[in-house]
């Protein structure tokens, strides 16, 4: 009854296993506008200057610095006014010795001045104006090029398109970016037991759990999951479910693959694949498979949907995260905090140990991986090095968030 | 030339006017399958017990418990099997004294049998398994209800739907969900400087740049941005660009507020709604405009990319989030760094300075709200209060993430 694990392994060497598995990434150019939370997959250099022309940074009037040098409240130059313009007007007639043109923030300086008052300290009656503070040259002037010039590197191949990088894309008239396509994951629960949620329920029968909670953080690690339906625990319905899906990039099963006579994933792997690690050395999650179908990487987990999702944590979303071109752990999703109360550990597994957070303290949650309660109370991890056997109360813990809130 | 400012209004103020402006919440129902990052706008109680029945929890051999009671590897318990029965399957006949059913994990538990032992502590032989280790009553059962009972509260309404929680829900079956209604943001340039990307470029002429930062910064927000398009700087276009948009949760301006000429947002709110905050001692933002029209709140932030994305960031993202029934603010969007160098603040004005992170170390960017050099290197922004002249080098600051990476 049932198959042998191949060799139980350390949860490193898994790690290094899975880090050494071949990721081919694909490109796509998409519209800015779709473009939010993309990793770019160019380098981008300014197609234009920036400011595009020599821009007024205040409103007031443009002068020749020289003709307000000496300028007081007390002894106040006294300009004429020759045009008004505002932004997005271009100015007509050129600023020569004792005239100036009246201007807003955004327009471009008007020709023969080479800075700019502030309106604050003019005084206008009719045609003239009274400049009560002298101007510097450049006062006021964001000269052309002077934020970026063209042909500068703005952004980086591989940084993520927030809406702030996306705004610098907007600023140089870039409307497409090219962008590394998300990852396609066909998401496969299997099990004779499971049953989709419109099903009819029946004694004996429970309902997929699996299929969304992997689905969704599949989603969280930058990748389109696909959702494959739920397999029979038979050879014919997994191996047929796993072929029909190799467009895709990534293969997740859960169920199927502990020791017992429901095992067939394994099987199936050793014919049309190839296993790499069947079986590691931490609680909960000790049956997962991984391996590789056709270039395929494949992900077997456990059955247990609080097994599942934890193997998926440590174990595929910092592989989906690399897949995506993005960080393979954010620093913002690690908390340290103190325990509630003393955890005993399981001797001999490395062991991860979902928690409550509440009020800052971290409150381990003390029930087995098949309990949905679990999940429900759920809102991060903490490990247990295998060689550790208690975790003594209010010792500080490094809580790593199941997903940000 | 140009309008006055109302008066100017310390930063604290202005929060509380806006934690005041009334908030409507709609609320849908959603398939389950959409439902990620979704905020439940239900109390959901369970529909079903969990487990749904008696639930074998490992695989081995259902038994009367009381015949293994002195069973060991030296005087094992004989007992016939008398069926095997798979997940999904469910036992024909039921277990009686000095018999056993072969199960495995996920099955219902046979009648007659009150405990399974795992099969790593049996042998069998033809029709006869040896028991060597007794069960106790109980053992390895999870029993139809002891993980969640029909009605039980499960998840509270107000709760954001991480892939975890979907899990949950997918657990008791439920295929639709109450949410709240993704709030629904207008978005709207006003300038008459200002283009699209995708129109030509011409003298005194700049790309928009808000329509795109704000639009998705307002994603981040769980809200929807519909795009308006660029308005000129004209009371007519402006007025019907709001007028046409009332049916949106939200309206988001930017330019047009400074006390230039080109300001006539104040002017049209002045004729169709009600002006509660012109002018804000922050930098940048100070020429900010919060107010209302027809129930709809509205935000005229300023022109210049970096001050537009700081005051939305402080001032409206908040309110964004509030309104999407989101936390204000995520603890783990703010990290404690030391500054790279001694910072001098403008004395009277709360400011707000945009970093870059490197290292761990946060990099005050020195640049005006007018570059987009800025905007490309930040990574988030620290506070300086209005009494606080200057920050040493390497004393440690509060960062807040533009945007989790």
């Amino acid at each position: 009854m049932g198959t042998e694990f191949l060799k139980i392994m350390d949860h490193n060497d898994v790690k290094d296993i899975i880090k050494n598995i071949p990721i081919k990434r694909k490109t796509e150019r998409i519209p800015l506008k779709e473009a939010h939370r993309r990793v770019l997959a160019e380098d981008i250099r300014a197609k234009i200057d920036l400011p595009p022309f020599n821009r007024v940074s205040r409103d007031g009037y443009a002068v020749k610095a020289e003709d307000t040098f000496r300028a007081s409240e007390d002894k106040p130059a006294k300009l004429k006014c020759i045009e008004i313009i505002l932004a997005g007007e271009v100015a007509t007639k050129k600023v020569e010795k004792g005239t100036c043109i009246e201007v807003n923030t955004g327009a471009p300086t008007p020709e023969g001045a080479d800075g700019v008052v502030m309106v604050e300290f003019t005084e206008k009656e009719g045609d003239n104006v009274y400049i009560n503070k002298g101007a510097t040259v450049g006062q006021h002037i964001a000269y052309k090029g002077s934020d970026i010039q063209k042909n500068d590197p703005l952004l980086n191949s591989g940084i993520l398109l927030t809406h702030d990088k996306i705004g610098v894309l907007a600023a140089i008239g870039i409307g497409e970016v090219l962008v590394f396509k998300k990852p396609k994951v066909v998401i496969i629960s299997t099990g004779n037991e499971i049953i989709n949620y419109d099903e009819e329920m029946e004694y004996g029968k429970i309902y997929d759990i699996n299929s969304q909670t992997i689905a969704n953080a599949v989603k969280s690690c930058g990748c389109i999951p696909i959702y494959s339906g739920i397999s029979k625990d038979d050879y014919n319905d997994i191996k047929n479910n796993i072929k029909e899906h190799l467009d895709a990039d990534v293969i997740i099963t859960s169920g199927g693959t502990s020791a017992g006579g429901g095992d067939v994933l394994k099987v199936v792997l050793d014919d049309i694949g190839e296993i790499f690690v069947h079986g590691i050395a931490v609680k909960p999650g000790k049956p997962t498979i991984v391996g590789i179908v056709k270039d395929k990487p494949i992900f077997g987990l456990p059955g247990y949907p609080a097994a599942a999702l934890t193997v998926f944590h440590v174990f595929v979303a910092p592989f989906l995260r690399k897949m995506a071109f993005l960080d393979s752990h954010k620093k913002s999703d690690v908390l340290k905090l103190k325990i509630s109360k003393r955890y005993h550990s399981s001797r001999g597994r490395h062991q991860f140990v979902l928690v409550k957070i509440e009020k800052g303290t971290a409150h381990p949650i003390l029930k087995d991986s098949g309990a949905i309660t679990a999940i429900a109370e759920a809102d991060g991890y903490f490990e247990i090095p295998k060689n550790v056997e208690m975790i003594p109360e209010e010792s500080e813990i490094e809580v790593i968030l199941l997903e940000s809130r």
